[in-house]
């Protein structure tokens, strides 16, 4: 039983990324989307183990992985063992030992890698699909792809994030590898939903009143449970004061652009006209999703030794 | 952002197909049978998004494309951003973002679809795996190609079509286009099942005067609701009153079979003796629903230019 | 319609193999662990039908399938017809027609596969992945792989099988085989979880007294319903006094192993410390699963007539 003797082979968070590994990978995605071929083996084992529903997220691993030439197979929770009591431990050392070669996976719990690489057992490679209210490093790196084809660099861009900050995946991430790379950022949203663990990163501001200098306004998803909370709750008046209407769209410098993770709530956070405008880059950013997620694929599988050694037994 | 050029890169409706196209749809098909190799390139991708159930057709699609050589991804509803709220034209849009050539979809609302190519943004091509009670082309073309096998022809056939007429996916395409091919539609089945914008296709008539005429009888499944109604509903009674027995079949002309969508309420529309009784087409029915397909898909992708673009990256 | 010529084209319960097919299958495997290439054409069609929960006996027939080069089709019980009322023949039959080449099913109800081959209709393979608390030869294949590669032999062995004996389809299969091997069986946990149908294969013991004499300690999963059966059941206290703790496994011979079919309940019959101790097999016993399986999957398609004549078909 050989351990992946880099912690390469494994992509868990952007934290963990240096600035060089971040744009080698974005480089690796561009080059993807001009045509280039996979540089690991066809017939690679990848398995998908969403604890969570993301539908979005895991098709475009799928897809990903099917790119890569890859034998995909896909674990239900639903189905599986855990309803039984196992650990996730046990269940990733499961489907070790049948030989996948990477799983991609997505849990709640905050950080739940750091158990699973504690035995020092596994000899399949993880990435991470998303944990708790951590980590969601395809998702950053997608967003960073979108940007950088749009302007070519970080340096000095104003970005906007706006909406749930506190409950995000994305906030968290996007703003401190943004900084890094020398953009600046802008919290706007209700104010119960800042978090200064996040807002650290940047600058909480008014939306109407840095609209005119953002380069990117960056939606974020007002989670369902918040519609349900009584009738407190209109999308509408949210909108209204939070979110991105056509008219502080119009407000934005002409090369601006609009982003949002997905799925959108139309009319919430965001004026349903805006999803599909020129200035929006929401579905080309699902389609960058992709290529991040192939550049993350091979990467952790170019450097995982077990993979390595057993591309011979690959058909 | 490629349009579909054609409105041939989507299938939705027999009622759109010419005769033409439906002959050379079901030619295709049988050269499927003779092992004919697929037109398409192989590495093309395709999602299968069901959000009502079926096993048989989702599985039958499925087989189509892995023998057109295509990647086949699995949308699942249940883990679906739709739980989320998201709209269906926002999950198409974001599968064909993530790179799908061809999305089957079944959906519950009557021409789904229509809302679907409003904007005009979508890539991907689309095939109607069944909409409300609307259309159901695959299953309608695999009755035709069932039908042609045994006759050659479908001029001057007498066809029955017999039970839940006014519920059917069934009923209403296969008279339409059975009509416009040449054949004689007869409904049968209780008076409260008919609905008259689908027997004005052919005529209202009772199985037992007719059955010594048909050269098709095709039966329809009862609603497993229908058992669910309360005491009043007797499978065997219906069988007695409105179904298929051994008694009735004997009574056919030696040449005439039998048919059903599937799944069969074995006892109920049809004696459980005749589900595999030599005329009964009931199981090759289902191999030539792989097979048409098989055509349909080629079809779709061959008039599909974002799919023909793409072929370089397949892989 | 061809029927498969052979009751070798199904493998549907360890008592129908003879020795030399049981060893057969071993060596198999072992040569698939070096490496070896499969007999059977690309491009053949597995579908896995699931009607119990078993994320992992399903994952490894998955990747079993997709290293034979298979198609690989699953088939989901929550969305098919059976919600509908249909029959597992009917299910089957229509996977058959629908062209699938081997079946693997796992069903609750004891010796389902004999109403399925009674009309001599089916042209597929089955390949039985447990049924109801009868038959589980792949699992019973992967414990005999586990044990000869230890030992080389099964001659003289004694084997203890520790806990819910009556209610588990290991201890029969297993006890049944061993004996014809050679091996000495011993059974050992709660005197009401005793069934003498299968302890007549062997003698009924006290784990404590037989541990020293031991080459293999088989511990069977205590099943999640014994948890729920309200505040008598402790694990813990079911670890003290029939569980394999540590001190037992110290009383154990250098040279003996530990066993379990998984998933464990760490705690209750097997101390936490001992799932990945060195003289545990139980990840390895997964990985030797794919490999029966393929053996498996291999055998009954060579002996499959209908797949045989399809291959030309296949991509």
């Amino acid at each position: 039983m050989t351990q992946p003797t880099s912690p390469a082979a494994h992509l868990l968070s952007i934290a963990d990324l240096s600035i060089e590994d971040v744009l080698s990978l974005l480089d690796r995605a561009a080059e993807f989307k001009q045509g280039a071929t996979p540089k690991i083996p066809s017939g690679l084992v990848a398995i998908n183990m969403f604890f969570e529903n993301s539908t979005r997220t895991m098709t475009s691993f799928q897809m990903a992985e099917h790119r890569l030439g890859m034998k995909v197979l896909d674990f239900n929770p639903d189905h599986s063992s855990l309803t039984k009591g196992e650990s996730l431990y046990d269940s990733v050392r499961t489907v070790d030992a049948i030989g996948a070669h990477v799983a991609v996976i997505r849990h709640h719990q905050n950080a739940y890698y750091d158990e699973l690489l504690e035995t020092g057992h596994l000899r399949l490679s993880i990435v991470n699909g998303g944990d708790g209210s951590g980590q969601h490093p395809s998702q950053c790196l997608l967003d960073l792809l979108t940007i950088r084809e749009e302007f070519g660099h970080f340096e000095g861009l104003k970005v906007a994030i706006s909406g749930d900050i506190a409950h995000s995946r994305v906030a968290r991430s996007n703003a401190e590898v943004l900084t890094r790379l020398g953009a600046t950022v802008y919290f706007t949203g209700p104010h119960e939903w800042m978090d200064e663990s996040i807002t650290a990163w940047g600058t909480v501001a008014r939306l109407d009143e840095i609209l005119p200098q953002l380069d990117v306004c960056m939606m974020l998803r007002v989670q369902h449970e918040r519609f349900d909370a009584g009738p407190d709750f209109k999308a509408s008046d949210y909108l209204a004061a939070y979110g991105l209407t056509e008219e502080r769209a119009a407000r934005m410098p002409k090369h601006a652009i609009i982003m949002h993770p997905a799925p959108v709530n139309r009319g919430c956070e965001l004026a349903d006209a805006l999803m599909e405008a020129p200035q929006s880059r929401i579905f080309p950013q699902m389609t960058n999703g992709v290529l991040v997620r192939m550049a993350m694929l091979e990467r952790v599988l170019l450097n995982n030794s077990a993979a390595q050694q057993q591309k011979a037994l690959a058909k």
